[in-house]
């Protein structure tokens, strides 16, 4: 048979439950939420750390390996497209940005959900309506229980104190604007699946442990 | 030792690496290029059953899976956007709407192949350009052999004969502008890793296991 006569031929499609089956796991999206410095992708690459060592295929979302690609800003677009199209198409902060920014995350992850893997996103995703929106993509295209969302609720004086990348003192300054906690604001989650209070008591390797536990019971670490 | 001393705890970050060896393959980028109708969803589909029948680890990106999502046309964007956002963010058929439409695919596909996957996209890709820039961005985030270009070389009386979703038609009528290979140009691959030219004798799955046994043989096929 020839690929001309692709009228009357049908590949067997492999589905996401096939892909499922291979990894032994149920592809699921992990979005943590909270604001800048709360401990967010600390987290999220110490439970990919346990999630790997317990064999299962994992993947991090976070600002690193996004805001440089697919979320990039306008002026790192002018490097390779003409001026007109890296000012349309790049992100800032403003509100319509942020709202692009989240959307473009959580179609990627229904994507990387579809491939069977557990993905992990860690991104300050300040505003409600966003992250349901992005819970509601993912659930219409699969099931509820495939989106959990984790609120990393450090206190923003903590994060403030911590301020590891010196944005909280610039945002002060009113050298950056539209900062979250600061002069944009933060919309805490109401019910997420799991809610991380930063104590200091607490470690990373435990509050992780907390997330897989979660989704361990919650059946996401077998295929069915 | 809680969160508020992340400037002394460092977590163990998983890598590609890792997450390839978990696989057992490497991270690479099967780009498929070609005509409208030409078969590359065809043969995208067929390669990733055999790939999967393998034991390996795959998703495909096409049309049907991003159009909808993170390369979604203005007038879908507007159910859940404004108007402003929507014109904005969503990619129609020109030639920078492409030309974002090929970066946005290529930086989704870096990221899948940071989680180790064998990754094939089925794209018109009809600007050398735009098909060169995806495998400079790959093979500088990764390594030369990280992406293979294929291309699925069905004349274009073929493709038009064929013309399963009568968009052939359509664009001679004028209802369709910008269309590949009649009111636009399609800038065929000069040295493709793979040229798959579609005679009567071929097969779907012929033409798969010629792109199966390439991976195999840059060594795709295992981790390291």
């Amino acid at each position: 048979m020839s690929l001309s006569d692709n009228i009357v031929w049908h590949p067997s499609i492999v589905t996401r439950e096939d892909r499922q089956a291979r990894l032994g796991q149920r592809g699921t999206l992990v979005w943590l939420t909270g604001l800048s410095g709360c401990g967010k992708s600390t987290v999220a690459n110490e439970l990919e750390r346990q999630l790997h060592a317990g064999g299962f295929a994992t993947i991090v979302l976070d600002g690193d390996n996004v805001r440089h690609g697919l979320c990039a800003p306008p002026e790192r677009l002018m490097l390779e497209q003409d001026e007109t199209s890296a000012k349309r198409f790049g992100l800032g902060f403003g509100a319509d940005d942020r709202r692009e920014n989240i959307r473009r995350i959580a179609a990627v992850s229904q994507l990387f959900i579809s491939a069977g893997l557990l993905t992990i996103t860690a991104f300050v995703s300040p505003y409600r309506d966003d992250r349901d929106r992005a819970r509601k993509l993912i659930e219409q295209s699969g099931a509820a229980g495939d989106f959990i969302e984790v609120f990393v609720d450090t206190p923003l004086e903590v994060c403030e104190r911590r301020d590891p990348k010196g944005l909280y003192k610039k945002a002060r300054a009113g050298e950056i604007k539209n900062f979250t906690g600061i002069s944009d604001p933060y919309e805490p989650p109401e019910t997420p699946e799991v809610w991380l209070r930063d104590t200091p008591s607490e470690t990373p390797e435990r509050l992780a442990a907390r997330i897989a536990n979660y989704l361990d019971s919650a059946g996401r670490l077998r295929a069915n």
